[in-house]
């Protein structure tokens, strides 16, 4: 359970820190980047927890997101978790949209996933545990995520609401049991019962929600993966048909890079605040 | 001398850009990163080259810095090259110091080098003739980069003072000539006689000039080469002999990565702005 440090780095007057720990719930070795606001040295602060997409690691936000900055500002922790179990030991596939970094934060229940990929269990109730035991934090918790991981973010804020103040995405897949990346990930890691399937699925769970964390979504209208990977109107659809009010907006010329979420993480950040502080 | 357009990301409102072209003076195809703010949709804008360090691409900095949210609220233009002249026909070193993304921003006397690597050529008189021919820019410029780019800047703003407004480096080399990068780079690169190596050496420019643009130096105190490969201290002692204000600033618990340009990046961008738009 405990946590090896690996790298640190002054930023904004805060922390980056780099670590390894061997995870429970994923049975292998994991790296994790976390970092700590300037308020962390004396008090303890509440956490945002980001997921990332297809074929990141924790490297990706930590480096191109620039959300340290506000981070340091508010007093926001940032957790930043790799998107699947590693390691020569762990099941893989040679595609980019399958096995490792592709984790797409389910718990597997075939073969040959079922020994490592447990992603859901991991974000949701491991490092939840961990965390604030080894490092300056409060129970306090929102999350956020881009792509996959905005997927991940939606399905984990809506399976528990009472776990998260708040939620927001960046150009989430928003049905992956209707788009292509979904189908291929859910079939592999889930089998072939749909109904299985709609567990994960944020348009599917948010349809039949009755407590909605404070959701907020950003979507480029520019985005090459937009409409067929991402379907955001499902998750328009699903909140219409549920009645939660979800704040989902459309970005005129973004694409689907870092460029698009460095863009509007200040935003997010600030509407998490809002919550996290309550 | 046209630049062909690879790549496009709307970010804070402007533009992101990626190109190629054939640079005359390094005799081979380049890649250039550009930044441009909103304000460069309607008016030509000033701005500022980015040297970036050993190692670097393009991608470094426009990825990792942040600079793109300044650049747009001020209204600057970032110009991005790449760190030396690229391609399978190009001289090259199996070594991260010498050769491809080591060009130290020279023009090479020696073989094999002569052929392509005149970086200080490219940067302050290829660039600056066809970009504001290319892209909306105005004559105005500054300079600024990291490590061996911050040795750039300073190098090329001290030789040509009139031709930059204000510079500035986070942990630049401030005396290759006396530094194991620099003595390395510089007898590959200009060859034996140490009085050529002068004339890109930092402190030995600064102690004898006469003209000196507004210059900001800031160095971390963690960082990992100091002082050995950067030699603030010879910095400071040339500002010192020539009577230069120059502001070297160090800051406590940064090192030499990303985070800690993107700490103070804000700060460098507001100081150039004063002289951009003066």
């Amino acid at each position: 359970m405990s946590l090896t440090q690996l790298a640190e780095s002054r930023l904004f007057g805060g922390r980056q820190l780099k670590f390894e720990h061997f995870a429970n719930t994923l049975s292998c070795k994991m790296q994790l980047s976390v970092y700590l606001p300037p308020q962390a040295e004396t008090q303890k602060v509440p956490a945002l927890y980001w997921l990332s997409g297809l074929t990141c690691t924790d490297e990706n936000f930590s480096v191109k997101a620039g959300a340290q900055r506000i981070a340091a500002e508010l007093g926001i922790a940032l957790i930043i978790p790799d998107t699947s179990p590693r390691g020569e030991l762990v099941a893989n596939d040679p595609a980019y949209d399958l096995g490792q970094g592709a984790g797409f934060y389910v718990n597997a229940t075939e073969a040959p996933w079922t020994a490592h990929y447990r992603m859901y269990d991991y974000i949701s109730r491991e490092l939840p545990a961990i965390l604030p035991v080894a490092l300056p934090l409060t129970q306090v918790k929102s999350i956020s995520g881009h792509s996959m991981g905005g997927h991940g973010a939606l399905v984990l804020a809506l399976r528990q609401p009472a776990a998260y103040r708040s939620v927001s995405a960046f150009s989430p897949i928003c049905q992956p049991s209707q788009c292509e990346w979904g189908r291929k990930a859910f079939s592999n890691y889930l089998g072939d019962n749909v109904a299985d399937w709609l567990e994960y699925d944020a348009s599917a769970l948010l349809a039949k929600a009755t407590m909605v964390p404070p959701m907020l979504v950003d979507q480029g209208d520019q985005d090459q993966f937009y409409p067929a990977q991402l379907r955001t109107e499902a998750l328009i659809d699903a909140a219409a048909s549920s009645g939660a009010k979800v704040d989902i907006r459309f970005q005129r010329g973004y694409d689907h890079s870092y460029y698009f979420i460095s863009s509007f993480i200040e935003e997010h950040l600030r509407f998490h605040a809002r919550y996290l502080f309550e």
